[in-house]
């Protein structure tokens, strides 16, 4: 798992909560929790996202965004070595004994390219599989994207609703001053919180979506290019090599220094 | 009917007035309805947008936008199949015999296609008109797009204008102080109902337009694609491969594990 | 004369005189005219513009954006007819027969394009002048519109800036708490005629301007084709055929439906 | 000298000053000079530009945005008449003959086109370097460009600290009630600075570089082709009609009728 | 050492500690100093860049944004002559006598790049390892800036949310008068925070990463430019011919002028 985002979200919250101790002591916490104001930011967001979004699709693509984000992601030079590793048993055992590792294979896109590749589909047909697939992928994580970011820009503005309910039920009865602060203090908590939920939540997981897209498409892409490579028969020197412009040249020093530390 | 659009909406509403209820009883609700703030913030937006736009074409467009959004889309899958069942008609009975189909078509864009193919236009003729069509979809689509979010950027202006008169007004005559917190709350009222028109209705159709523009398109060059298709002669399992590409990989393995559980 | 446009203003206007009106009765509406409030938000918006823009080009282009607007339009159908006619005259009576129409032709670019036809410009070099003249018909139009976007971000600003003055005078002396009141709500009518400004008039006219824009040099296109069409020696029919893709569907079947209701 | 530019400033100051004075009457003026209000907005926004841009390019490319932004260019027509001109001297006396015309070019740029020309460089040479010190020019104003326009989204973001600023100070002590106007009165002026210095100066200025530049590499683009074709040796009918492309449509008609007044 | 970017940022800061001191006297810059809003706007930032961009290239990018800004780069002009002066030793000498120069270089690439010469790599070789290095660097820079711009964009939001926290704590308690005021004073400070970050820290040093990424990568291209042309063969005019386009015309005449004078 990827431990920055959660951690993030974690840190910014206790940042947060501590602030508001050492302003108003622990009882001073109490007075942010207010169950209406979060029906209005967090209902009324995903309110505003189904309109925009199909039902099914909201869920769905929110689930693919969270694996996204926070599942931790392999390397390129990981999987580098994995393809040269197959790379090595095609060209010792034939492409038939790659079907045997499809098993240990976690990663479903990879496992699908070998089973492909094992049932003898010829180069254009896998190619253009595949990169459907990865289409696919990239389409889907740019409307999860999107549908964050929709939330990221509708969620101030349901806060700042919330705070106009709160303003307008306390100035329609002011014979009692003492009720004014709490008045006023409960409105904005909605501000607060959909400020929150924006800038802490939706914006940036909208951000890192974006990045992890562009990530794992680029590791299926390698993948693709490495399946393409075996099936044409390449030994698995020219596999790497065709591999390595996947790598960042700071990976790539690091893979060389260990080849030679393994020599 | 696609029910998310209407569901979110309603769900907005219902929770925004039940956080008024728990704040302000069911005697709050009624701080809420002010029928000049209304005037101010639908009818300015609707002025403002008779500004930008040609009469006629808003409310024609707003038909379409309308439409567009609630009305439930066909899948491609479905429409692949129908496309190959159309194929096996035309293999067996020729051309002519599709005639009858077109009966049954929903679809008026379908419809169209299918009576231009019996009618015996050539394959080139079919694809220049029937893609005018499309792009002719495409560009009303677009500019209901603008208009909604033109209204959803306009609306909350009209809100803060609103306020602003109802401050002008109340601060003009500050004698009975007991006067000042109702004077304010209608006129904070007028900048509720704007933020809620644009964000809750406005903006989020507007993006939901864009998406049911970028289904529909799709759809209507399937059916391009398969009437073309169909025209050339093609078998129906080469109409079929032909038009897969317009379905996603999850619709496609349900196609494929559908079929061999039909035999 | 196109209708939308000033008739978008005044029941914006209209609407909220009538708000004033409800709110503060008709001496309300007294308190929303401030000449000197005036003076900074147009006046301000004005010389932001002369900051950015020319000096004659401001007006120049503001006149002929005022044209553009709310000049109606002839529609792409009532063109080609036209340019049928025309097409007609030419076969029948010969090229020079065309002179004896441009009196009758009030649209500038038309019966230049004639005169061009008339005195024997080669069909490339008609071509050139008159893409030309759309070019710069376009590039004007274009400026047009920045001029008037600018205007609308900047009357928001000026509104501001005459907010502030109005509050920082008002502040300076406070010992007469009857006079605070008046003080803000003429400080806030300035706000007021910013938004006003910007979101009735200068952004909804920018916009219109870009829409008509696009209609405009569409039939400037079309009479350009129909002009060369003509030059070339198509018979009518073709020149129509040829000038078809400039209608969509809609007005392409009111014609031919129209056409057959005339046989 | 380009009249609208400072007009525009010193008309947008006259108005705001009006507007206080009649406000507030003459001693209101006093009340919005505030040292360390401007000593915020405008240093601060000084401080962040150097934060962004390296130190001796800010105050050299400023002088060169204010002598593009303020110097009166030159118009197409007049560099057309003037390539004739020279057309025709180095048709009868050869092209080292403008060599004597060079002291009389006060543009740096075309006295160096000449310059080239009479040195005899090369056509592909004379275009290599013209054309770098175009792009040179081009890219030196949108740098400058740049400058400003951060400068009007950094000045307002001071304002609102020197406000924030006054604010605070005056919090602390609200002993003393008759202070309280005052102290917010002079919070109030840092964000005025900030709106006034974006709205009335940067971003126009901005902007006008912006208008500007392309008009000056519009001339000067003009006088490269006009150097180059006085080079191939055309004669001059030739350099005008070479040149005529650089013209507007009104410019071009009024310098036709004008030729045919000359005769 | 590059002094803009420091100096703007203490002369920002001078600034508004003068401000300070002379709105509220030495004692008044105490009241400025909060660490709970410190903890909320840096930690809040911080927190929001973790949840968007993984943890270890947040401080590794950072450290090279840093070195980027900080650093003072060479410029076109030396690293002409600098590639003059090897190409004039590989003349004389031969390729292999420039590895004695690699241990004089600071430049990590263009050691690089000379080692590789040495080493005998081809010119195809070279090219496509140096140009991936640079597209390397170039992509660095871009995250860099996204970090900073980012954490510009979410500074003012925490700002924000820490004054409301200080505002809903203060409401609640409004028994004693005389702590309201710097209740609220406390509570805007965040706000200042927030803002003062964003626009003197964040966003100018995202604009000069950005200025600074091109600069850096146009001197990279210089070096590989200057590299292949001494491979293969150039002698030392060619070579500087060759580099001169990387030259401003200011950077050029200045270098011409020297020339003449050295001899």
């Amino acid at each position: 798992m990827d431990i920055a985002t959660p951690a993030g979200m974690l840190a910014g919250m206790f940042l947060l909560i501590m602030a508001i101790v050492i302003g108003g002591g622990v009882s001073g916490v109490m007075a942010f929790i207010n169950v209406p104001s979060m029906l209005i930011v967090v209902g009324g967001t995903l309110a505003a996202t189904l309109v925009r979004y199909p039902l099914g699709r909201v869920f769905g693509l929110m689930g693919i965004a969270m694996k996204t984000i926070f599942f931790k992601l392999s390397t390129p030079r990981v999987e580098v070595q994995r393809m040269v590793e197959f790379a090595k048993v095609a060209r010792k055992e034939g492409l038939l004994a790659l079907e045997n590792k499809v098993a240990d294979v976690k990663d479903i896109f990879l496992a699908k390219s070998i089973q492909l590749l094992v049932d003898g589909t010829d180069a254009e047909g896998l190619r253009s599989i595949l990169e459907r697939d990865i289409e696919n992928v990239r389409q889907r994580h740019s409307i999860g994207k999107g549908i964050l970011e929709s939330m990221g820009t509708v969620a101030p503005a349901f806060g700042m609703m919330g705070t106009l309910i709160g303003l307008v039920l306390m100035l329609r009865d002011l014979e009692d001053p003492s009720s004014i602060g709490v008045g006023m203090a409960t409105a904005l908590i909605t501000t607060f919180y959909g400020v929150l939920l924006a800038n802490l939540v939706c914006l940036p997981m909208g951000g890192k979506l974006a990045l992890r897209s562009k990530e794992e498409t680029l590791l299926k892409e390698l993948m693709l290019e490495g399946i393409v490579s075996i099936q044409s028969g390449d030994n698995p020197n020219i596999v790497e090599e065709k591999l390595t412009i996947y790598l960042s040249p700071a990976q790539r020093k690091r893979s060389t220094s260990e080849d030679s530390g393994e020599k």
